[in-house]
């Protein structure tokens, strides 16, 4: 596999994402963090934890360092939903300057489904097979004829700019597009959603395979913290203080307050001892005989300091 | 007439500009540069001097200040030139959501041209009847059948987002469309350049009434110093300079000495012998007698004190 | 209280926020919104509700198409935080053009405090007296010395933009800021917040009074959703799913159920058996006489039938 | 010397410049242009050719595909101009996380200048031996005391973000600044135009030699397009095509062809016959006698056929 291929990915039945260039990935982000909050440690463990502390702290500027170049090649009708994502630089092809050339967009049999009910946005349900010969029929037809007509206007002589005006937008136009991480990011949370346009969806999903390649860390982090996040708003949380019995917050504290406690003791081992001041300290309820029962079963999960003190703030206030 | 009428310009067959709402004028422009410049004197006279400075030496911020707000209708390869200016704030009409309009752009006669040979992407030459006949009927072809298709496709229950895809480029879009004005005359600047597609262009030109009317001294400065300026590059001054005999730049000068002391004279009225006193210290040459024969001639034109200094500077740079 | 001072907030010891012009409010921000998705209708209660679902799913174009002008006086360490607000339009006092002014931020005793050990970047907990007067006489002392020479050097006429230089970041600037309303509330978002410095959430806090008179219904949800919104990660979410009965869950989504069905026969009354088959539909499971049993007591809150569905949907992936 | 070195440019008397990442170059520029223009040649004689067509005619979009991130240490008087321009990704320095460094900006004896008359915003003139003791004397004791108690508050415990308030804009911060080319280059002809402020031209020029070696094309471009042409305003040229002799512009157009046919030959060698041939037809006037005499002469300069033919146009725009 050659290293052209390695770099592009084919999207729909014509069109492609390559990676042209990029400039930094997840050190480069680490270097600029360091420079606003001062020099410091930096394993590559730690790395990953100011990467996801940034992330989850909205830090954004540090990740703007990062640069991607592709170069693309999408219908039309993707170009201009692509295009309303104003911080990227363009060129696009130009139908002034270049003829048009062949390529239309024609889509795969599973793809064409109805107008949804639901999102009035989106599309569902499965379309008898007689109909969905239609449509193929339809968008063959509307690409052939518009373009034999472009092409005899052409040949005729007539200005490009014109000619091109008769053309659907299911035809394939291409460009080289450049962006900061930051802004791809926030690109693709919103555009390989699942209430996305399928068509432009392939082109994000595409583009997220190569930031994760490039910044594996920060593709992580953008992924636990913004796509699989989940928002309550002030009112549905009202609604969950008012039925959350606070046992039951209480019960996920204190097995947070575990988590926490082993973690800080993977980090740097202590005795059994000191290990229960703590984690009274950190509000545990327990008495020590059975603290050292729930520590011995050696079933507790670690994770990050930081993030388990956060998530320990955020349940708090969920408590009546 | 009524109101409603006033603030819309049609362009092309079907589509037009309407100014929806605006902030500002060429006061809040002098207003916004006398918080940078500290106070000062304000008669209206000197804000339109103060307006042309800002603009002749490119001090932009004011005049980002000044907000408009239009509605547009037009095709969707204008559209889609028009989106490439990426400090607008944007909302245009989604085919996602809603079904498709029977509106298509089809070009007047006189617009029907042959591809430019010297500019590359414009258009030029006289069309013959009958081929002009062949490219409105493709237009109207291209446009019903498409059309007509989309329709079946829409009634059959088909996605919306889908079935637009074979749309041609021509069909009608519209949006409303916010700037502000540095970044609105930038765009009418590039947009209604000859170079500019004639279809982009009538839809900068309606803009560019709504700025007239709106901040009249900013657009007199914008068109006198950046539509109408003309540039010389540094290799092109060097021949200039060769082929330009002094004497020839000498009188020039020595005209612009005279309107400088005469604006001087406008602006506050001094004896002649003050004046041949100030016209010797900018530079003049003539004895004081033909000095008050070409004065008493009483055909010298007035100007601005500053613009015209700066051109003196100009032309001597451009001496031996 | 004539109108000068009512579109005046007074910030820190000799600031303010003036709201020097707007465009639009919530009427422009569903007015863009129905451009894109197609007219409809527009009583001002579903308007109200039109904007809490832009905002609730991040729709933030039709926010971009209201615009606020503000006029400030800040200290410069505020300006300089201020300022990294890359959409919005300034234009500033300029120490090169004009004299510095005697004006020093000093801050209020209560505002004085020790460099907080949690927040890295926050302050906390209260400071004897002794020491806040020390820190208030070095605040004087800084800004009266370095102004005293400043002016020393000026007089003798050294350049300003050279004698500016040893002014403290806590003298007074001032400028216009313009910007529109979705970059506005994401300024205030971050500035608003505990974690962003006092000096500058006073002039947040200060816009967000300006916001809230403009466009009310767009501050109500922004509230809602953003500024007490709560976000769970995905790793979080595990966690309370590992933990959370699933009865817990079901108890609130039962209460939803109640709330929604109350809302839609607010909407438009029905007679109860009416209304026991579509709470079925939704998912309701009590007997039809629990159903008019807890009918009757007549305590159920009504919502917004949009906002209550999602809110099922989030708590539905919630269970195991 | 190492490459640490070779990538930083001292500035003032602490600052520097760092070219810390760069991606693309001239190749970059090209390689976008030719996605909007169709394929075409790339010799690299073309390549420059075509950045110099792209810079005269402000195609400005393939220069944003080139990419520079600089490390910068500079005064903070100096950090509130550059960021103005908002293009650029930052991150600066926070003195709310990090202790404030005792490094501050010191003029050298040369650069302590008085008020500029003329420029209200500059500074001119040569001040007394005496006078510049004193400003020095001014700025290391405000410098050095104000440190002192910045220190002496920090070490007592006081918030570092109030604490720093007393620090003077002379203070040094450093920060990552990214930009892409054609906004760098924006920046570099208002900043190291001669009306900017000293204190930053240093800067600017030190990015401009890093600009001059990643793509020496485009900053060659730009040096004779931008930084040394001339622009005059309508007005201008009214005066100037009243008093310039049409035989005098005749005789620089007359010049102009003999370069284009000397450029023409240059790129494909003709017999003098055919040479004449073109040079009438490009309006020269000449016999064929006294043609093959200059011809023979031999001393007719080459250059560009279409900046030439462009030439041609804006003169012969300026006959009466």
């Amino acid at each position: 596999m050659n290293n052209e291929q390695e770099n592009m990915v084919t999207c729909l039945d014509k069109g492609f994402v390559r990676l042209v260039d990029s400039m930094g990935g997840d050190d480069a982000i680490v270097q600029a963090a360091r420079v606003s909050y001062g020099q410091g440690t930096s394993k590559v463990s730690q790395d990953r934890g100011l990467i996801r502390y940034l992330m989850r702290h909205r830090h954004t500027t540090p990740f703007e360092m990062v640069e991607f170049k592709f170069h693309c090649k999408m219908p039309i009708f993707v170009a201009r939903q692509w295009v309303r994502h104003r911080t990227a630089n363009i060129n696009e092809y130009s139908l002034r300057y270049s003829e048009a050339r062949d390529e239309f967009y024609i889509p795969d049999s599973e793809n064409i489904q109805f107008q949804s009910a639901l999102n009035k946005q989106g599309r569902s349900g499965t379309v008898p097979e007689n109909l969905k010969k239609k449509v193929l029929d339809y968008f063959n037809d509307a690409s052939e004829r518009s373009f034999k007509m472009y092409q005899e206007l052409n040949e005729a002589g007539i200005a490009r700019e014109l000619a091109r005006s008769i053309l659907p937008v299911n035809i394939y136009t291409e460009w080289y597009w450049k962006n900061d991480l930051h802004n791809l990011l926030h690109f693709i949370g919103l555009r390989s959603d699942s209430h996305a346009q399928y068509e432009i969806r392939v082109y994000s999903d595409a583009m997220a395979k190569f930031v994760k390649k490039v910044a594996p860390h920060a593709w992580e982090a953008y992924e636990d913290y913004i796509i699989n996040g989940m928002r309550f708003s002030g009112p549905e949380q009202e609604l969950l203080e008012k039925k959350l019995p606070d046992r039951i917050i209480d019960d996920i504290l204190m097995d947070i307050v575990y988590q926490l406690i082993a973690t800080l003791n993977k980090n740097k081992s202590r005795d059994k001892g000191r290990l229960y001041e703590i984690y009274k300290r950190e509000g545990g309820i327990d008495s020590i005989d059975d603290f050292k029962l729930k520590w011995s079963s050696g079933r507790i999960k670690t994770g990050n300091v930081r993030e388990l003190r956060e998530f320990k703030n955020k349940l708090t206030s969920l408590r009546n």
